[in-house]
């Protein structure tokens, strides 16, 4: 039986704000990508969040970032290799704890908004992740992008031995090389909810339709959801059961 | 054989900031307390200062702070016990994670500058650094002050089953009641190599001698020791020479 | 005719995170108590929130708090006089500025959250406050607690020559000492609209009906209102009504 | 009579962090790039040196830079125009006021770090900042670069009708197109202070020898010196003294 993981970013309250339907959208999702402390969350909300993954049978992963709470992440910094990978290690740790604490393993390391978007450009940040990974706990999974451009992040956490998941976004155009349609061109992200929920069976089967129509392979594990609004964490929903209703079944990453 | 630790605060520089002569200290002290990033120190200072310890036999613990970067952690702030708490899961976390990478065990936890104050007087601060250590590593040592005021921390680490190892401070005069003369009272500060030496051989032997001379008895595993500059280095070679010298041995608190 | 200021504390968002229904409290208040970055808000947040507070006939005053992102500027910091001090040259500093660039005047400072309490309660941290407002421009109004609890700020700021204040709350009950029931006291707290109204349109008159039914006599230029959702919003709205149908003024505390 | 400003970062300490010889430094120079507390120094630390510069007679500027104080300020952040734009009169208005305390008027604005290279880059940067400076006060001079690469600076500086005032640096080789030579290649940086003093005396006179030995012609108005340790201080003291002695009067750049 084929299998597929639906991850989502969570845990990403910060002190008196609060965002995201997080205890909504985890009864849907099977991997939860959560904040710490450095983009998003605070050590509260690390605590709640994991022992609500927990509850809901939703497996923990760390979701670290640049050092830039005002950027909320999104911003890209320059800094070295070194300091990337000791930024990690001291996120992975923080958020190890709290799943100790909850007596829970971390599943798995996906990294936040500009860090990832670097990892997948640059051959030293995926590696000062991977290496990371690697020192904390190497069954840690590696979440890298599927397709082509995830190349790099693939490639270094393979040399390192990590186990590598793919991700795809079912709300996102792709091309027909295999990567994501830029944000800032036309139809680059889907809200159709059918639409959204078809694309994510498709990539459960191993492939998506790029824009042009074509078809192409994609290796995909984990599909990225949302939950920031009811909207979207009705999307999540529609998005299960499309899978459980095609024989896919929805299991957390680290299982298979 | 009488035994003693010798414990000193570590890794405080942060960022573009250099303070203390921790490679310096390392030669004499078997403890260091690490900070771990949020009243001082950062992920690389943090990775470097455990390195260092390993290098030296020195064990490292977690020092953790308040959030108060600008005021160095030495500034109460009144967090609830829950606040505190998982401020204090996730700093040893995150210390705990360097640890790991460098395959050396989290020794202990001894709170920084306001939070110990805190933790002195105020059970529910106590309480909440006991239980994140339980809930981390059941293991790891406690570190409370020895004498009469430490009895709150003391009991707080018991009840949880802590092991709570007592410090003293040899350079500070005491009461008569075995606590610490305030900072902003005369000769509070004693800064006469051969007596604070003497003093903490007093101490390893069980005894402080109070401002009206009299010998208190004191129950101490550990002497809190400083690194700031070349002087207070040479003070703690003189220590460790006056205890190894009167068949005291000097060894990490977590041995004894 | 008498005359009534309305406060409310806005520009309370931060980088991703979004609070507070700005835009539509904006129309009914005359007085924005605005965060400048240290607690709440940052400086898009203050810049768009001077912008729209001109915009609306409001005037600007600063939010100033702690050094306390994480915990909102809602926990006591045991912070010197002179760092108050100097906090408070800072964030008033960054405000007038904003001021500056939409030729508006900086009207008032209001401290927030801790440090309006700690003020409330403590002389040095008063007079922090006001030496501050004082050095940057001794023309900004410093609004301070009204009634029998608000002595110290009153007496700081006129021995120092400011403008002081008086607020009161109409959501509060009121002891009959003429001082705030605690919050964690039963019916504290107001929430009857057509009570809270009434409230306003007696302290606009220069008293207040304690819990007792005893009227106190309540000397009072400006209400502190809120803007956090929209029953709030709806409140001030019917505040700002029952005060004109009454021939009260609405009009900026700056303007009196 | 020719005249040359000397202008050096300083109030770069935090907190418990001390840098830099501010009070030794100050005797030599006649302009003070003043950090703002965003990559370096605090609000005690900015009253302090905005105080000391006063009393040197040094004319007090602000030295801006990007939120990244773990960082301090040295990484390229993907700030966008308008956040940019913002941060700089948050840090200058803040300076200002500590200006405003101590009676003495902001003379100038000198980005740090990675924001001055970007802003020599990036028209969108120097353009941010030029604005920032026009909104607060547009008679704040503007420091840039000078020669070739500082052309974006001056365009965005002057096209906005501020006054522009070019930097350059004594201790660093140029090339023969009038451009620092990078600091990774050899020989970037000069240490012999005679020649320093030479060179110094040189860009007073309107020219620079490159390293290819032809003489370039340079418009400076202000010299970067440093006051990190006794040796740059002492380097500052020949430079002064080299001009002086060369009929070279030493003065802020806002008096020219």
């Amino acid at each position: 039986m084929k299998t597929i993981d639906l991850n989502c970013d969570l845990g990403e309250s910060f002190g008196n704000y609060s965002i995201g339907m997080d205890d909504h959208v985890m009864e849907y999702i099977t991997s939860a990508n959560i904040a710490c402390g450095w983009h998003a969350g605070d050590p509260m909300v690390m605590d709640k969040t994991v022992q609500m993954a927990k509850k809901y049978g939703v497996m923990p992963g760390a979701h670290p970032g640049y050092p830039d709470l005002p950027g909320f992440g999104r911003r890209h910094m320059n800094c070295t290799e070194h300091e990337i990978q000791q930024y990690m290690v001291y996120q992975i740790g923080a958020l190890q704890a709290f799943c100790h604490v909850h007596n829970i393993p971390l599943q798995h390391v996906k990294p936040h908004g500009a860090l990832y978007l670097d990892a997948v450009e640059n051959k030293k940040t995926a590696r000062a992740i991977a290496k990371a990974i690697l020192s904390v706990d190497a069954s840690i999974c590696f979440v890298a992008l599927s397709g082509k451009k995830g190349e790099t992040m693939r490639r270094m956490g393979r040399e390192l031995g990590l186990k590598v998941v793919f991700e795809a976004f079912p709300d996102r155009a792709y091309t027909p090389e295999g990567t994501l349609v830029p944000r800032n061109e036309p139809n680059a992200v889907i809200s159709d909810p059918d639409e959204v929920a078809g694309r994510a069976l498709d990539m459960a089967n191993g492939f998506v339709v790029a824009k042009d129509g074509s078809h192409i392979d994609l290796d995909v594990q984990t599909l990225c959801v949302h939950g920031d609004n009811i909207g979207a964490v009705n999307l999540v929903k529609e998005i299960r059961q499309r899978l459980e209703n095609n024989a896919i079944m929805v299991a957390p990453m680290g299982a298979s």
